[in-house]
């Protein structure tokens, strides 16, 4: 792909960029090349299926996968396991037959500023972000590894709420499955 | 306020359906009450304060944090502690003094439909989103309760990365603090 046709989730770059500014607060490159990773990831799997996602990170990258796919945390498509790996996969949560897309250390010095900040061998304030930015647009997609997995749907699926209690200590509507009370007073 | 008035985030009350049927999928009571919450916490809150937030369920009430305030799960400054309880707090990094805001079951009874979803005493099929809707418009403030709170802002604040060091089993970038191979190698 060419840089002049790079577009991201439908925008182009640029805008993509500020909708990241607007969302998460600043144009973070783990925002930027996530996003980068849930086109890839798209890209490998059939089109119009029902995906879920799994990031294995908390930093930056659920953001992207909250402003690019119908996954978010409210709606429990989107599932956290926080491993610290720079990672995401999308499965179909059906067959749980899903890809999984995560930043190739080994591909990395071909783009040596993204490199510097993913390996933190630069301190932020010597960090260059338009540098950064211009290597993930012009690049990004060749520091990518990409597998196909199988999910166990199961271990990933949000349990429904169920029945609804108060809790009498303190009288609070919490789900009748916790126990006698509820998990923050028992956790007191 | 009056329900002409009514105003969520600088959005009208339609305007903010629409936005979050475009996040989260679909417009779900609890992202629209959530809502609502959001606006009665920033009321209480000195005004050009930068805060955090915490939502004590990961069921809807994070995405709408996460469209009204900087707050979101990638930037870090959005903590879910899932007591599975419908409440959510808005705090002060620096101090930890917050506003917590929750909804009070023994203010239910005057919104039937609220109730009737909120309590599960209808099943999803039975339920009436429009009219249920139409009370969280009306009626929505005077179903929470407020108290002032006070966080200890260490306990939710997200570690830095730090150092990364590269899992020797998987090959991939993960935080060194972890241990000599990342956590999902040390899982398996």
């Amino acid at each position: 792909m060419s840089t002049e046709e790079k577009s991201i989730g439908g925008y182009s770059f640029e805008e993509y960029v500020e909708i990241v500014k607007t969302f998460h607060g600043s144009s973070a490159p783990g925002v930027i090349l996530g996003g980068v990773m849930v086109e890839e990831a798209k890209r490998h799997l059939p089109e119009g299926k029902l995906f879920d996602a799994i990031c294995e990170t908390r930093v930056c990258l659920p953001d992207a996968v909250q402003l690019l796919t119908p996954c978010t945390i409210g709606n429990g498509w989107l599932y956290i396991e926080d491993f610290g790996r720079f990672a995401i996969t999308l499965y179909d949560k059906e067959t749980g037959e899903g890809i999984r897309v995560h930043l190739d250390v080994d591909k990395l010095p071909q783009a040596p500023e993204i490199e510097a900040w993913f390996m933190k061998k630069k301190k932020k304030g010597e960090q260059n972000l338009d540098k950064i930015l211009k290597e993930i647009k012009e690049k990004g997609e060749k520091l990518l590894s990409v597998s196909r997995v199988h999910v166990r749907p199961d271990r990933y699926r949000r349990l429904k709420t169920g029945p609804v209690a108060i809790c009498p200590q303190c009288k609070e509507a919490y789900p009748a499955r916790d126990g006698v009370i509820c998990r923050a007073c028992s956790s007191q």
